[in-house]
């Protein structure tokens, strides 16, 4: 066929500060799907987004062409609403595990489509994954009968979701173009909406265990998902929240599905019970369904219901033991005081060095792998005293986790006082 | 082996506007010449030098890191005294052909290796491999014969020199990732070091016709150059010269072959005579060549006779009668008066669509395609009288041609005098 435009000068349009064309946007992004235009135009081009930008308008229609390089699923015909969360990633985020099937237990339907962890980060799957049986691949009638019948689905995103997507993230990833607001937002907004869920909260992440290190660019990644999502017909709303320290008190795969069944048990640490409360709240509102407290479904065992019938419905055995791993090394406390900072980046480093993540996708996980703290920030300690305790399968990963956290961890003199940490920072809506 | 970098810090620290230090330099480099530097790496970081820069140091490093990709030739047991002319290319530019035997007639050795063409600029070994048996390939030790015997080569460059470049010159063009001063100065640079010459004349072309549509610009391009070529121990001098109107009254390989010769039996148009001339003479200066004037050698035969040597030392037949294209075509003088204007890019544009040019490199060139100029900017034209003459072997390229020409043809009133313009425009010496 004949293309009607060249890479080259869609890549000059935008190197040169110019404004991409709707045409030019939507051509680039099916050529490149299609393989007339090559990694390296496409690479070439992500750098020039990255340094020169993009508008809100070029932003939108790149995320439309996007969905519109896969198939846009429809969960229209379903008698519950539907309403999804995304969280842009950080240390010990288990939060997804409790809080889908809580939002299923408040009466909404939850399709999330996820994908796997990469670096530092962990992936929900993954940790799904180290439950006995539990499987990843849905068909999509697999999902809307589930969504229909317990009322949250997490699993895979078929290769027909976002194609285009999935080949340009894999090559952010090399070519050192991640960090551009326009691709983040794009990338993350084309995969929602394509998901087909009609409400979505956003876990905008701030803080050194976060993409967005400081609040200005969070809150700006924050403002640019909103506005997509509610531009194209979703109820969108977004959280910033503290990334700064670790979500609760483990790191790693079956680590944090332990601790998030001890949330939906009635348990589990206040920050993780916080966080996922906060966003239940704001899904239930956004799915537009009234009268109910996700805190009474919490407490009344309805959530833990949802989450026993979620994993079974995938095969999985929400009664099985979860793996260990076989070796375990214990970091002490380094003085007595306070325990004034546990470096987020430094404890994800080191789960992913101990085995809980990837660096390379076909990289297989270590279920076991990961980091437990002993202690939050914020929290009296002892010199001498766990701190962490760190779980690898091979003795040999102990020293570079060690490595990675050392200096992590900050504690002032007894009786001090670190200054007060919200967890939930802001809240961002369409303007 | 173990890589001291990971390509994806090298592009990061380029795209957050640092500086790269002289070790990620070379590795990137030698890891892109090995093929551990993925074309997309490349490119990317390509896309973040052209629009972040790098200072001096960093482009004699990178052109040196080029260099050592592959082999520095090296004739400096030659009894003449080495000196090579690099043109930045423009529309009709045939000078190396009358001049490389013009600066061996006065003594010097011209190691010229060239590249091919490539866009609207013809290339000098597309040139003259219109002449019958000429071949461009040669051996080192063949070149180093001929430039004893004759004092002139122009040759192909081997897959041996710069590699690197070679690669990046081909991921550039692609990739919108030309127009990039450092990029363009370590590019041709490191060929002009690498190939051994002890001198260099740098021809910087400004205007419609050049890749510098602007003087200053052109300046920046030719100070960096220069003090790369100083640096590296090669006496350098550039001058920038006008590009906004082809040189001479051809465009296209025979055709230009054919004026060249003209030149040196004596005639040829002024403006090709006369840069000719001012780069000779730079040419034997900075060879340290002194009592001889260029002119006189030109005048008294003796650059034709080398030109006659260095033809057939490379298979050619300096009597053979030169290819001519099957059709022709005739564009009139739009109105009586004065031509102002006939716009180099246009005429480049539509001689390469008649066939002189490649658009990949992959592509064969017509021998006997382009365009013949019957008048230049100043002279007085009538109307209904040939302007030009388009010379293609398929008719229907003609109709392309005529279009790339529709708005290159500016006519003033009879007796109208349009504004002096210097065909040299400065000269630029190591600061």
């Amino acid at each position: 066929m004949t293309e009607p435009f060249a890479a080259v000068d869609v890549i000059r349009t935008k190197r040169d500060g110019a404004t991409l064309s709707d045409e030019q946007i939507d051509w680039v992004i099916d050529a490149y799907t299609r393989g007339v235009v090559a990694d390296e135009q496409m690479s070439a081009l992500a750098m020039a987004i990255l340094l020169n930008g993009m508008s809100q308008h070029e932003i939108a229609r790149w995320t439309t062409a996007m969905i519109d390089s896969g198939r846009r699923l429809d969960f229209g015909s379903l008698p519950r609403p539907t309403v999804d969360k995304h969280s842009t990633g950080g240390v010990g985020d288990k939060i997804t595990l409790p809080l889908a099937p809580l939002a299923a237990a408040c009466g909404a339907a939850v399709p999330q489509l996820s994908g796997r962890g990469l670096g530092h980060t962990g992936g929900t799957l993954d940790k799904l994954e180290s439950i006995s049986g539990w499987q990843a691949s849905l068909s999509t009638d697999q999902v809307r009968a589930q969504l229909g019948d317990v009322g949250a689905v997490i699993c895979a995103a078929g290769d027909d979701l976002a194609p285009a997507d999935r080949k340009l993230y894999a090559l952010r990833d090399v070519t050192g173009t991640v960090e551009s607001i326009p691709l983040i937002a794009s990338s993350i907004m084309s995969k929602k909406i394509a998901e087909g869920t009609s409400a979505l909260v956003l876990d905008v992440k701030v803080g050194s265990g976060a993409f967005m290190k400081d609040a200005a660019t969070a809150r700006s990644l924050a403002e640019t998902m909103v506005s997509l999502g509610s531009d194209a017909g979703l109820t969108t709303v977004a959280l910033l929240t503290d990334m700064s320290t670790p979500l609760g008190l483990t790191a790693g795969n079956a680590l944090e599905v332990a601790e998030s069944v001890e949330v939906l048990a009635g348990g589990g640490p206040p920050d993780v019970v916080e966080l996922t409360l906060a966003l239940a709240r704001e899904m239930v509102d956004a799915a537009g369904v009234t009268d109910v407290d996700p805190a009474d479904r919490l407490a009344d065992g309805s959530a833990m219901d949802s989450w026993r019938r979620m994993i079974a419905a995938q095969g999985g055995d929400p009664d099985a033991d979860l793996p260990t791993a076989r070796e375990t090394d214990v970091v002490p406390v380094p003085a007595d005081g306070v325990l004034l900072a546990l470096d987020a980046l430094a404890v994800g480093i080191a789960a992913w060095r101990l085995g809980a993540g990837r660096s390379r996708k076909e990289d297989a996980v270590s279920a076991g792998a990961g980091v437990v703290m002993h202690a939050k920030p914020g929290d009296a300690v002892r010199a001498g005293e766990p701190l962490l305790t760190l779980h690898a399968d091979q003795p040999a990963r102990f020293e570079a986790a060690r490595a990675a956290l050392a200096d992590a961890v900050v504690v002032t003199p007894p009786g001090s006082r670190p200054p007060d940490r919200s967890l939930v920072l802001d809240r961002v809506v369409p303007g």
